[in-house]
């Protein structure tokens, strides 16, 4: 499928986006710029693709209560997309957001398919355009599934979804495509075609991706990486732009999705101001700063051992969007670096990485699988 | 006009309310289910009345940044009336409110005739009910005005006013009535009745009412009493209840209007918890409470000379919701007393109560008059 592609006259095709977080700064830098940069070529993709639906798989805010230029930025795209453009949209409320402000405006929206959902109880009522229905599911607490189902047996994540599921099932149309949107951690178990390593093992409160079978296509959104999963129909779209400088090597972008025949093609997204990591000398730093851009926010370690005063004040001058600077030899920055990682890691990373670091020896792959059993049958057992 | 009363075919018969500050607590006292009970009323006085419209002028939230569960209230009082009724409801932001907080969904709110403005520019374009014209303008600082005119020459609210009539006037259409709906200081120069005392000087930064001639009605939002103001057609709602001890002799309540004949109607609400002021020894209080409701309000003024221990704890065994205590025999309370008082008066109040305590007598009408002359010039003057 591409762009230019003939679509079916049945088919629906949608475009695939989540965790816009607008409002989102890097460091006290403002990415407003460069978050309505991603939009414009979003909307430009949904146009040229003449697509059906565009799905927004939460977390449109970065925080619960948003400055107002945020909601000023995400007003105007929300009315752009759907008032504009005419496209049906379809969007949850993520982590980030609020519920109940998020939800200002909804019983409107839907008289012009804006589909805003950001309730449980409004997720089994499914909208349907063409052949497909859409389950607009927001991100929710284990509590309020346990309340819904008047079901305290709910002990994980993974029951939750479970339920939520098989309640959505007795709303399946036949003759009709299903797509759910979501918002959570789901873990899948697939291995990549060239390597023997699992991609993901499942934090412990990991939806497993088992449990989304019934679905033809699942629009997930919270992971910022588009590949935190390997599953041909379970995606993340990921974030449309770098929010951390450990997205720095990450490539954004959007799906598009097909539903009949079913296809997936991403389209990437061109950065305004991309993440860059930097190591060298301050010498060399200061004289590579020539041939690249300024405006680009940068990760920069720096390899020099003696001290250098003032040196982020020096180094701005000439890249002004430094938004960190570590240094190779310096033991307590080093340290810290060690724990940040390991406050990231999942917990077979972790598992990993203690085993190698006592035994000397990394964990063969039966070793791995065996860790990952004992890690998912944790989750089943988690309250 | 009697609520039962026949409506012309051609005449528009709206309903005029204001400063609602959903979200706001009386001394921490949530204060939502008295909002609601208000609601409701104004709800059915609509329905009961036929009218053509709901004119809420401004002040919908207490905060810029409501709380979820006030934001949750709001929208539920909007899409009852607007979606549920089918009421076309004219609204602008107050000082209260965020403008760009409140705008949000406003353009999708168009569409069922739910008028949210939020801005100056969009208050040139009426919105056309019927045989009247409605020109929404929302709280505005003078600075937007200036920018919005390209004029520096605006030195306060009052030229900002004239300014602003004169462009709307542009757009009046022969044949039709005109409605401001604004959320200012307005101050008239009418006499009452009864009496030679003038009703409001204008603080100093009042619009005068004269200048709000051009229109056959103002429905005004801000002061939240409706008696602040004695013009027939430029009128404060005040707002729906109770917000503070000062609003305690208060009556609460909304004005219908209708156009043509031109006639308005006030239509008193009732408070489900009234806020009392009461007066007595701690033994008169606490042998009366049993004749008064629990869960109203109380402003007590004790009136004993001993001290009596813990005497809020104990009084609010029988008076739970007591929202302020003072004693008439305590030195520095009624020092504190007297200092708010001189806050909370005009500039006409305070040059009168200096007079009464400098010469012993009383201004005579004479002098209150020439005394409001000044203070009228001193009002233009004002950068």
């Amino acid at each position: 499928m591409s762009s230019a592609k003939q679509k079916g006259e049945k088919t629906m095709r949608f475009l695939h986006t989540a965790d816009w977080h607008i409002g989102k700064t890097l460091n006290d830098f403002s990415l407003l710029e460069d978050q309505q940069a991603a939009f414009t070529q979003i909307e430009r993709i949904a146009q040229q693709a003449q697509v059906d639906a565009i799905v927004v798989a939460g977390d449109l805010y970065d925080r619960s209560v948003p400055s107002e230029a945020a909601v000023t930025e995400l007003n105007g795209m929300l009315r752009q997309l759907n008032l504009n453009d005419h496209f049906p949209v379809l969007a949850i409320s993520g982590n980030h957001d609020s519920a109940v402000r998020l939800s200002t405006g909804t019983d409107w929206f839907a008289r012009s398919s804006l589909y805003l959902n950001t309730t449980l109880a409004a997720a089994f009522t499914p909208v349907t355009i063409k052949d497909t229905q859409f389950f607009l599911l927001p991100f929710f607490g284990i509590q309020a599934v346990r309340n819904y189902f008047h079901d305290d047996h709910i002990k994980n994540v993974n029951d939750a979804m479970e339920r939520i599921v098989a309640e959505m099932k007795k709303s399946f149309a036949a003759g009709k495509h299903q797509v759910l949107v979501a918002h959570f951690f789901a873990a899948g178990s697939q291995r990549t075609a060239d390597s023997e390593t699992l991609i993901e093992v499942g934090g412990l409160s990991a939806v497993s991706t088992a449990v989304l079978a019934p679905f033809d296509y699942v629009a997930l959104g919270h992971l910022h990486n588009r590949k935190a999963l390997n599953e041909e129909r379970v995606k993340y779209s990921g974030s449309p732009l770098k929010f951390s400088v450990s997205e720095a090597h990450q490539e954004k972008g959007v799906w598009l999705v097909d539903t009949e025949p079913f296809a997936v093609q991403w389209v990437p997204l061109q950065p305004v101001h991309d993440i860059t990591l930097l190591k060298g000398s301050f010498r060399e730093l200061v004289t590579s700063a020539k041939d690249k851009p300024a405006t680009d926010f940068y990760d920069i370690e720096l390899t020099d051992r003696e001290r250098i005063p003032d040196v982020l004040n020096k180094l701005r001058t000439v890249y002004p969007k430094i938004v960190s600077l570590h240094r190779t030899h310096q033991a307590r920055q080093l340290a810290l670096n060690r724990q940040k990682q390991r406050l990231a890691a999942s917990p077979l990373d972790l598992l990993s990485d203690f085993y190698s670091q006592t035994t000397g020896s990394k964990l063969s792959s039966e070793q791995r699988r065996w860790a990952e059993e004992a890690l998912i049958k944790t989750t089943k057992e988690e309250q």
